[in-house]
C-alpha cells in the first residue's frame, strides 16, 4: 500500500484532495478485461458496478476501432467524413420515429445542457421539473438544478423539484400514493406557470437511479408527462445511466413507460470510456434550434469517437447484449430475493436488468457491505437518498457465472454483518 | 463528387442541415498524417488551418499512446491510476506558480463553465468581462456572453463586452488608442458594480484568435486586468487557441503579457483530437471550490485521455515543436510581410508564431482566396469581425518546406485575385 499512499500525496498535490476516491483505501487499478479490473495489489476484482465499459473493459473490438481509426484521421465535422453519419444512422435506428435527428457532443452533461437550450429556446419559457434527489451534469446550468449533490449555487429560482414516489418506501396504497405525487406536480408546474418561468422542460432519468431506484407507481411518469406538455413543455429523457439495453427489456428507458420524449440525452455507456455523449431529438426541434444558433463542437463527432461508438453498438448486437442481460438481471432479481428473505436488514430488492440493488435499514451497513465486498474481491456501491441502497450496475458483458459469484460473495457478506 | 453529395444527403438526414461544414463544396476527407490530409477525391491537402491535430495528423506516438492505454485500461477518476497523476504533473510543469493545479475536463466548453463556476463562488459576483467579437464555448453559461457567433440567447444582463483595439486599424497613436480602450474597460467595470452583478472574471483570448489577431496596444491587456482585479474580479486566460506552444515564443498565450491568470482554460489542442480540456488554477481556489462543491466529471481524466495528454506534451518536447515554431513563424511573417507589399487589398500582416494572416480591405476578397487555395490543395480559413483575416493556423510539424509551399500557393492565389 506505500506506493498507492505516495500516489495518492502526488494525486493530492496535483488533482487536489477534494478530487475524490472511493473507499476508506482508495483502490489503484493498474488494467482490465471484461468484467475484471487488476488492482496494484495484484487482485483481480469483480467489476460489478461500472456502467461506463459498457461492452467490457478493454473490449477488443472497441479497442481496435479506436486505435485504427485514431491512427487513419481524427478530424471536426466542418469536414465530411463517412464514419460519423454511419455511427448517427446506427443510433438512430435504435429510436422510435420522430426521434431521427442526433447532435453529438463529448459528455452526459454537454448533452444536457445542449437538450435544455433547445427546449427553452423552442417553449419560450425557462422552468424546469427534475426530482429531489436527482444529477444531470457539473455545468452551472445543471448545478442550479442538482439536489442530490451538494453544489454551493442555490436551487433556481426556476426549477421545481418533485419526490419521486417509491411504493417500496410507502405503505399506503399505490392509488393514494399515486394521486399525492401528481398533486405534488400539478402544484409544481402551476407554481412555474404563475411565477412566469412557465415550463420549459422535465428532466428526468427513467430509472431514477441516483434516487435510489424507486418502484414508481404505474401512471406516475406518464401523469407527471401529461401536466408538462399541457403547460407547453418538453419531455427530456436523460438516459445516460438508463439507456443502451440497460434494463434488459428495452433500448431506452422511457420506453418501459411507453413514453416519446421530444429530447434524449445520452452519455456515460456510449463509447466505452471514450469521451461520448448525444442529443437526440426531432428534426423540427433541431432544425429550429439551428436556425437560430451556430453551434458547433470541436471535438464532438470526430471519426475516432463515432468508430468507438460504432463499435459497441455492433458489440451490443454481436453478443446479443441486451437479451444477456435480461436474462441475467431476472436471475439476479431471484437471488436477491432470496437474500432478502435472510435479513431482517434488508427492506427491499430495487431495480431491473443489470440495475439493481438492496436496500437496507441504514446507510452504515452499506457503507459496511461496501467496503466488505471490495475486501471480497468484488467492486459495488451505494446510492438513494440516505445512501442506503447498494448500487450494482455491471457492464453487460456480465454473465451467469459472475452473477453468482457475486451472489455468493454478497451472501457471505450479508452473514457476516448479521453476525457482527 | 457524386458520392460526396450522397454522403452529404445522408449526413443532413442524421446530424440535420445546420451541422456545417466548410467551403461552397464540402470537403470529405479520409485520412491524415502530419501536415497533410488525403480528400476522398485522392487529393493529398496541405493542412494549414487546424489547430487540434497540434503534432501532426496521427501522430504515431500518441495515437500509440491511445491505442495502448485503450487496451490496459480505462476508468474514471473515482479510482486510482498513476497515468492521470502523471499527466497532471507533466501539465503542471509548464505552469509558473501559483498555477499548481489542474481540473481535467473533456473539452474548452467543460472548462470554461468550471472557471466561470469557480470564479463566481470565490467572489461572490456574477459579472464577466469578454471582448465583443468573442467565442467561449456552447454551453448557456457561454452561449449569454458570446459576441462573435449566432446564439438566440440575448447577451446577459451580466455580460459587458470590450471592444478590443487594433493598431492595425486605427490610425491614431498608440497612447490615444490605449487610453479610450482602457476608459471603455474602466466604464465596463464601473456599470457591472453599479448595476450589483460586480466581476467575477475577465474572460479572453490572449491572442484575440476569433477577434482576428487585434495588434493590441502596449500594455492593454494589463490595464484591464488592473482594473478588474481592482474590482475583486478574476482573471481567466482561455488558452483553448493560444496555448501549448503555438506562438513560438512562449507556452502559453499569457506569457506573452507577462500575466499572472488566477484560472487558465485549456482544450483543443490538448490531446491531439482526443477529447482532452482543462482548469489550470491555484490551490487556493481549487481547494475552496472542492469543498464547497461535490464535482465529479465521468469521463475527464480517465486514463486513456491522460495517456493522450501526455504523449503530445511529450512529443512537443522531443521534436522541440516551439522552438520549430517561433523559426518557421517568424519565416512566415517575412514572406506574408512581401505578398502584403505586392497587393493593395492586403491592408495588414496579423499574429505571432504559427497563428497568422492577412488582412483584406473586404471579406469577398479572403472568401475567395480560401475557396481559391482549397483548388490549390491548401486548407485554411478565414477570421475576424468582418472576416476580412486569412486565418492560417497549422499543426506545429509545419516545417519550412511546408510554409514555402503554402507561400508559393498563396502567391499565386493573390496574383490570380489581383488579375480577375
Amino acid at each position: 500500500m506505500s506506493s498507492t499512499k505516495a500516489l495518492m500525496a502526488r494525486r493530492h498535490a496535483t488533482l487536489g484532495p477534494h478530487s475524490l476516491t472511493f473507499y476508506d483505501e482508495p483502490l489503484q487499478l493498474v488494467s482490465g478485461v471484461g468484467v475484471w479490473l487488476r488492482g496494484a495489489d495484484g487482485v483481480d476484482y469483480l467489476d460489478a458496478y461500472n456502467n461506463v465499459p459498457h461492452v467490457g473493459h478493454c473490449n477488443p473490438v472497441v479497442v481496435q476501432a479506436i486505435a485504427d481509426q485514431a491512427a487513419r484521421l481524427n478530424i471536426h465535422t466542418r469536414y465530411l467524413h463517412e464514419t460519423v453519419v454511419e455511427y448517427a444512422e446506427a443510433l438512430l435506428e435504435t429510436f422510435a420515429s420522430p426521434l431521427d435527428r442526433v447532435s453529438l457532443v463529448n459528455s452526459g452533461s454537454e448533452a444536457n445542457e445542449l437538450a435544455l437550450r433547445i427546449a427553452r429556446q423552442h417553449t419560450g419559457h425557462t422552468g424546469v421539473l427534475v426530482s429531489d434527489f436527482s444529477y444531470h451534469g457539473n455545468t452551472t446550468s445543471l448545478a442550479v438544478l442538482t439536489t442530490a449533490l451538494t453544489v454551493r449555487e442555490p436551487l433556481g429560482a426556476h426549477v421545481r423539484a418533485l419526490r419521486v414516489p417509491d411504493l417500496d418506501n410507502d405503505p399506503r396504497p399505490e392509488g393514494t400514493v399515486l394521486a399525492e405525487a401528481l398533486a405534488q406536480a400539478r402544484a409544481a408546474v402551476d407554481s412555474l406557470v404563475e411565477s412566469g418561468h412557465g415550463v420549459s422542460a422535465f428532466l428526468f432519468d427513467p430509472l431514477f437511479s441516483t434516487e435510489g431506484l424507486p418502484r414508481v407507481p404505474a401512471g406516475y411518469l406518464e401523469g407527471v408527462v401529461e401536466l408538462v406538455r399541457a403547460a407547453g413543455g418538453l419531455v427530456v429523457a436523460d438516459e445516460v445511466q438508463s439507456g443502451f439495453g440497460r434494463t434488459g427489456t428495452r433500448m431506452w428507458g422511457h420506453e418501459l413507460f411507453g413514453l416519446s420524449p421530444e429530447l434524449v440525452t445520452l452519455g456515460k455507456p456510449m463509447g466505452n470510456g471514450h469521451p461520448l455523449g448525444a442529443v437526440v431529438t426531432t428534426p423540427e426541434l433541431l432544425d429550429e434550434f439551428g436556425a437560430a444558433n451556430l453551434y458547433f463542437n470541436t471535438f464532438a463527432g470526430n471519426p475516432v469517437s463515432a468508430a468507438a461508438g460504432l463499435a459497441v453498438l455492433r458489440e451490443m448486437d454481436d453478443l446479443e447484449l441486451q437479451a444477456g442481460t435480461l436474462k441475467v438481471g431476472d436471475r439476479a432479481r431471484v437471488l436477491l430475493e432470496e437474500l432478502a428473505t435472510r435479513h431482517s436488514f434488508v427492506t427491499a430488492v430495487k431495480g431491473t436488468g443489470l440495475f439493481f440493488g438492496l436496500e437496507f435499514t441504514e446507510a452504515a451497513l452499506t457503507k459496511r457491505v461496501v467496503e466488505d465486498m471490495r475486501r471480497r474481491g468484488v467492486l459495488i456501491s451505494r446510492v438513494g437518498r440516505h445512501d442506503t441502497v447498494l448500487k450494482v450496475r455491471p457492464p453487460l458483458v456480465f454473465g451467469h457465472d459472475h452473477l453468482t459469484l457475486l451472489a455468493d460473495r454478497l451472501a457471505a457478506s450479508l452473514d457476516a454483518l448479521e453476525a457482527a
